[in-house]
């Protein structure tokens, strides 16, 4: 049971937004832009970064959900999502990512776990200073998603088909989804 | 030295949003709602907390420039401040402000640490649901803010008279700043 009292039934992150719809909108769109704006890291890559960090900070809500989101948009679905989340150094992608990987773990971890040598691997594999930077700031997003969520106490269906459900409206639709009306699975 | 080629010489998260525009505004925009925002946590103990949770995320520049506008706001300044995030639990703020801190630090660590007791010793010192999610929010929202200035290792001055002249302009124009021209001290 949450906390706090909300006004909807919603779980996770929504039910937050929906209770605060001041602060829903920066972080909606702070999402936004992240996870599906104009950037050279594909939208599964992106969300793949947010699962794995999410997975890290233990938040089921969160690592489902965008996990989900990265099986939608990835060719190797959520068996390479469930790879990366046990051990990105042997999953099967692309060394750019295992190296922005490498630097969202010490993200999670702390600012100051980042090293001169994570950023100097990622750059010898080919990642841009805004890639990097992307990167930092997904991670750190979801250091701060992750207390939110869990920090109130919200709730977090198990079922693996919600989540794929919602996968597909939020790769359809993004995260600056009116709040004003209840959804349909609200 | 910062991890990536900035754009400016400014430091800490100031370099990052002008870096970084697209993911500036709601990132400006959610802090002004947090820290400044109308509610009914008064706005010097609003940025006491997240001075607070910077200063437990070791992070330089935002412990700094928030126990800046912390004291800039509450009657008992900088002294107050020190003592606070020295020893929140023996500082001589109100028992309900003291709940509330209590809650950050757990925040800070991870969601999952914020106990029902804790809650429930908040509510009992008089604190809203409001209050109670606006505190999980901006602890959670300065385990991001530490970690995205940290983790691209963004300078931090080291000179309390910068914090201080800086707080002055935050106190009194808020964090919507324009971002297109540089800043006096830019």
């Amino acid at each position: 049971m949450p906390h706090i009292a909300l006004n909807s039934a919603e779980p996770g992150i929504r039910g937050l937004l929906r209770y605060r719809p001041e602060t829903a909108r920066p972080l909606s769109e702070l999402t936004e832009v992240l996870l599906r704006g104009p950037g050279t890291l594909a939208r599964g890559e992106r969300e793949l970064i947010a699962a794995y960090v999410s997975a890290l900070n233990d938040c089921r809500y969160c690592s489902s959900s965008h996990s989900a989101c990265a099986a939608a948009q990835l060719p190797g679905g959520m068996a390479l999502v469930n790879q990366v989340r046990a051990d990105p150094a042997s999953a099967p992608v692309p060394a750019k990512l295992k190296a922005l990987l490498a630097i969202a773990s010490a993200v999670a971890h702390s600012g100051h776990a980042v090293t001169a040598e994570q950023i100097a691997a990622a750059r010898a594999a080919g990642a841009t200073d805004m890639e990097i930077h992307d990167t930092v700031l997904i991670a750190a997003a979801f250091c701060m998603f992750t207390r939110y969520v869990d920090g109130l106490a919200t709730t977090a269906p198990a079922d693996p088909a919600l989540y794929a459900a919602g996968a597909q409206r939020l790769v359809k639709q993004g995260y600056l989804m009116p709040l004003a009306e209840p959804t349909r699975e609200g």
